[in-house]
């Protein structure tokens, strides 16, 4: 592994992510752990002065030690709570490791099948990003290190949640935000399944958002959108897509399942579960007839 | 006035906001407007590339262009609509003018009083920033350079909302998230009143809500909390601060009265009004304490 290490304590050391040409988000670097070109991306790894480790593919922000909670939260607990009973569950990317963690507090799982294309940004979590990679050694997970998209097309397995959790739709996740890859996930999910997807934000990316849904709609009946708030990607409102065949993530929901779990979340309850279904009023211009209607 | 105006083509011109000193978010310039410093604050309006004009004061964004419709709708409609009939209405700073024209939209209102310390806020967003400072001359409106503590001090007059459109609690501001200061904005509410204030973010500024909640409960019995997106400051999630005289912005508040208003909305709807109450839980557990619970 090429590991590039440094302590500049007499450095003004910043990492920068662009927002397109027009903004930028900096934070201060304490000390840079990784820098590596995997086969497939950028990786960067590096300890800041405020957010703890923040995770970098291809010069976007992945996680932050200080925020990750938020997004693993509502990738994971949102779906796992609007299924009856899951129990076979797909996580697509996600190398960082946290959102198997999530999934895997959930006593009912018996088995996580997680697909990550780039094995060395699980290597570097793993060795560097233990608050996300800390679950990699239950024994209901089967990590598997290839292409999403194949093992998708190929699969005989069936799941009961489907979560995609990938980088923006340029470069290496591209393909996980088409419709032949869709078309796959509602073949491998059961009869009662549902898959959920990242986002992007409406702010900068409501025609991406926009596409997503279109795309979606081509494979599955039912489609919603809800969002969070993310301390470190730009904007900082974010969302999710969730595709069901048939439950509805408010309708469906039981607030009593999220107490009786007896989990302790950070950021998710089963109050932000139904807020984050309330879109804003541009946003539900921009795809409300691309949604479906909430069952009573 | 002092303008200081260029027109940089060929410089790669950025301001940037510092978020203590661990972070920052910038903006590509594309042309400074106004810079000077008042007898209060330092004040800058620049032409950007991705937000439009962004105003700062201190260093500090205070709107943009591009998303300032959040932060106006929903510093102003939520309380307006739990109010049940809101007549006159107080608002202490808000000197771009955004606030005050939400709420001079809703046909009811009979007269609002705006306080804003710093003059040459005013004139300079009358000039240049005509997207929030299109209603100053609404005749409902009356404008006062005056110092909004000593304005609630004095004043004999009574409103049925007011709302604290401040900066953080440093700077000129200070007072404005203060025990006394809220003792006065008590006597000044009528009977069924209600105030709204800036509320800092959870991410960033956690002590600091807790502090404003404890300052707020010394006057007033009912508090409650609600979040936003936006877009231009630091971590994207932020909050207001709600007290009434026993009004609840969820019991109180009839849905039926948003659609019968005929207003359009940007960011705000009936939805929007309840999910912003729903708090994640790390927010809930720093301050629910101090919240009051909803009626049914």
């Amino acid at each position: 592994m090429d590991v590039n290490t440094s302590s500049p304590s007499d450095l003004d050391l910043w990492v920068e992510e662009l927002i397109g040409d027009f903004a930028g988000q900096r934070y201060r670097v304490l000390e840079t752990i990784h820098v590596s070109e995997t086969k497939f991306q950028k990786l960067s790894l590096v300890e800041t002065a405020g957010h703890g480790k923040v995770l970098f593919l291809d010069g976007l922000v992945m996680c932050s030690e200080r925020d990750e909670f938020v997004y693993h939260d509502m990738i994971a607990h949102v779906p796992m709570f609007v299924h009856p009973n899951p129990k076979n569950v797909l996580v697509i990317g996600g190398g960082d490791g946290g959102t198997a963690r999530e999934v895997l507090r959930h006593k009912g799982v018996e088995r996580v099948v997680m697909v990550e294309i780039d094995g060395e940004v699980v290597e570097v979590c793993r060795e560097h990003f233990k608050q996300t990679s800390c679950s990699f050694d239950d024994p209901r997970l089967e990590l598997r290190i290839e292409d999403g998209v194949k093992y998708m097309a190929e699969t005989q397995e069936r799941f009961d949640v489907i979560l995609v959790d990938s980088t923006d739709p340029i470069g290496p996740a591209t393909p996980l935000f088409g419709e032949a890859f869709y078309n796959n996930v509602n073949r491998v999910l059961n009869d009662d399944g549902l898959v959920v997807a990242q986002g992007e934000t409406p702010f900068y990316e409501a025609d991406a958002q926009r596409l997503i849904l279109q795309n979606l709609s081509k494979s599955f009946g039912q489609l919603y959108m809800y969002n969070y708030a993310n301390l470190c990607y730009p904007g900082g409102f974010w969302s999710f897509v969730m595709a069901t065949k048939g439950l509805c993530p408010m309708g469906d929901f039981d607030p009593a399942r999220v107490e009786a779990s007896g989990l302790a979340f950070t950021y998710y309850n089963a109050d932000t579960h139904r807020a984050a279904f309330a879109l804003p009023q541009f946003q539900k211009n921009k795809i409300g007839d691309l949604l479906t209607p909430f069952k009573k």
